[in-house]
């Protein structure tokens, strides 16, 4: 057996692929030898849908024993905009002055590379052998769709009878400092789109037409006039943002016949998107009385807000941040939602990785000195989990 | 001297010249025509205006002393819409269950009609002498972009040295019957666009982000909150109308950078377009605090209040319609613009001409009854204003 690759190779490898989702580039295959050269039995399942891109996953599994950790991630990352913005080419994983440059750095090459290398240090440290079994679920298609990614990978998973005990997902949940935030949760998101009915008509003659505007007013303003709740144990407060309000009338003597407002929000676990829609509906009833027609279309969401319990492996996982970096890791559920939402109806699932602060932007870029960090919290993870 | 046409005959031929802005299809040669024939001095003046179509105008006078009364009105017509609709052909004049058919009946080629048939049996009576003079001021441009019309028609007969005493405006004032609403002046028009400013960002981050919505809604809400007046003498009170409110965001998982309203207000004498951007502007200050950052655009107005003081000459034409009629007309300030707001700067402008219930409709007609009574209204002014 040869020396495990560090993880700093493991991210230039992955950040030198053009992974732009839908595209692989190689990025899968870096893993795939990687995993496979340490004993992982490695599949690489590509899903399809109508009016998709055909994407590529890999499914690596060491053991067949329980309990199993599962490290998950994404190798796809978000395009590059200008490069020419870039003061490092975005797929060349330059490093300088202490950083590593390149797409996908931090949104989440870099936390793959961490995962991996964790696990192949740790294989080695055992000859081979796992108390359980390690898997890893990598998708290639998290960043677009997500149709043909971790959903499908999961069901994939579930109908060759594979189980799992815990997971660790390696999205950058860091806001500035690594070690300082573990999300265990995620708030839910529910979408409206409200419209107003009115009449159409000259604005010199208001009392033939039926402005919808100011019922509009009304309504919408109700809606924000008191908070939703005053945040949970483990959840901020639920917020309401509209996103746009359009009525569309390019003629100013004309009084128009609809006005549309489109809101979004992000509620906690105080909430189910149908108590949540009925706390709407009653506020609008309100303050539409008889004098406001309005119609709401609630959108189902793919995102009901969701809560690992803090238990003992959220202890383990902090645990292993405070003997590394000194810091007691906040139990956070804010941000955008990720992968975790389809993954916490399998098992357990919290979210650690690397510092996310320039994910998704020009000359994206993480510290060497945490990625080395980062791969010794998850050693230390799997080294206290199966011991 | 042959006898003059009548009103009827008149109207008809109008309506038959398929005379849609900037279309004339011989509309003012019918007036010029007639006029012509009873001893007027007829003009036709063309007016330009790069990027506008060129436009007729007709002005006409007999006699050359004062005073000068003067007949006002315009023989374009707007669109038939879908002809397929109309139940009579928009330019055949049909006349059918006492109703005279066609685009233009009631607006306002009925009401040219009348003036011009009432002027000439006036011009016959007093065997082709008048004691001071009649004018008429015709326009091709008042339904359509109204620059090459009624405006440059005033300035060309202002160089031309002509003075004017009174004018009487024949635009279809009545709702519904004939007798019950003169003109007397309008309301002014000021448009305003607002606009709120913040700051881009995503839903899930609402403290990174400004979102510029809560603080529109702030900000229209107090627009409306109080009225801006309770009305004055000759006004109804001035009233606001939001025309529409755009933010033109499709992604519901992004708040907006910015959003824009605008209004409409139509005001009374109460106000200058000055006096009332301060009170907006007060409005919108007080409202938006320190916490909205806002911008006013207000669209300086072409169309300020004006009234034309209820003196003799309003009197003359209101006993002239009591004596015809029976009723005693109100004297109003509503509705939309018409070009008695340009005429008002030359000489006192009152409007009054037939039921404008169809206008701009689909099978626009007007009583034939009516066409004679407003006729014999017009020569009941001409035989009290020159007795
Ligand atoms: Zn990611
Ligand atoms: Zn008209």
């Amino acid at each position: 057996m040869t020396q495990a690759p560090s993880a700093l190779d493991l991210a230039q490898a992955l950040i030198r692929c053009a992974s732009v989702t839908p595209e692989d580039a190689g990025a899968l295959g870096v893993v795939a030898d990687a995993l496979s050269a340490a004993g992982f039995t490695v599949e690489r399942p590509v899903f399809s849908e109508p009016g998709y891109p055909d994407t590529p996953n890999l499914f690596a599994r060491l053991g067949r024993e329980g309990p199993c950790l599962v490290f998950a991630g994404h190798t796809d990352v978000v395009p590059t905009g200008e490069t020419a913005e870039w003061r490092h080419d975005p797929f060349a994983a330059t490093i300088e002055g202490g950083m590593l440059y390149g797409r996908g750095a931090a949104d989440m090459k870099g936390g793959v590379a961490c995962m991996m290398a964790a696990a192949l240090a740790f294989v080695e440290r055992r000859d081979g052998t796992v108390p359980g079994s390690i898997a890893f679920l990598i998708t290639g298609d998290e960043e677009g769709p997500a149709v043909n990614g971790t959903v499908k990978l999961l069901d994939w998973a579930r109908q060759r009878g594979e189980r799992f005990n815990h997971c660790l997902l390696g999205e950058p949940t860091n806001p500035g400092t690594l070690g300082e935030m573990i999300k265990i949760g995620r708030r839910g998101s529910l979408t409206g789109k409200l419209t107003v009915l009115g009449r159409q008509g000259h604005v010199a003659y208001p009392h033939k037409a039926e402005n919808p505007i100011p019922g509009l007013l009304r309504l919408t303003t109700a809606l924000i006039a008191e908070p939703l709740d005053g945040g949970s144990a483990h959840f901020d407060a639920s917020n309401l943002e509209f996103t746009t309000i359009d009525v569309g009338n390019t003629a100013t003597n004309v009084i128009p016949a609809t006005a549309r407002a489109t809101f979004n929000i992000r509620f906690n676990d105080d909430w189910t998107a149908e108590t949540l829609g009925a706390e709407i509906r009653r506020r609008l009833d309100k303050a539409a009385g008889n004098s406001v027609r309005y119609l709401l279309d609630l959108q189902p969401s793919n995102s009901p807000a969701f809560l690992t319990q803090p238990d003992s492996f959220v202890t383990l996982v902090s645990e292993a941040i405070r003997a590394e970096t000194g810091l007691t890791p906040v139990l956070s559920t804010t941000g955008g939602t990720s992968d975790a939402r389809f993954i916490k109806d399998v098992c357990p699932v919290i979210e650690f990785g690397l510092v996310g602060e320039t994910m998704h932007q020009v000359d994206e870029c993480v510290a060497v000195a945490d990625i080395e960090r980062l791969t010794a919290i998850y050693g230390r993870v799997l080294d206290t989990y199966f011991s």
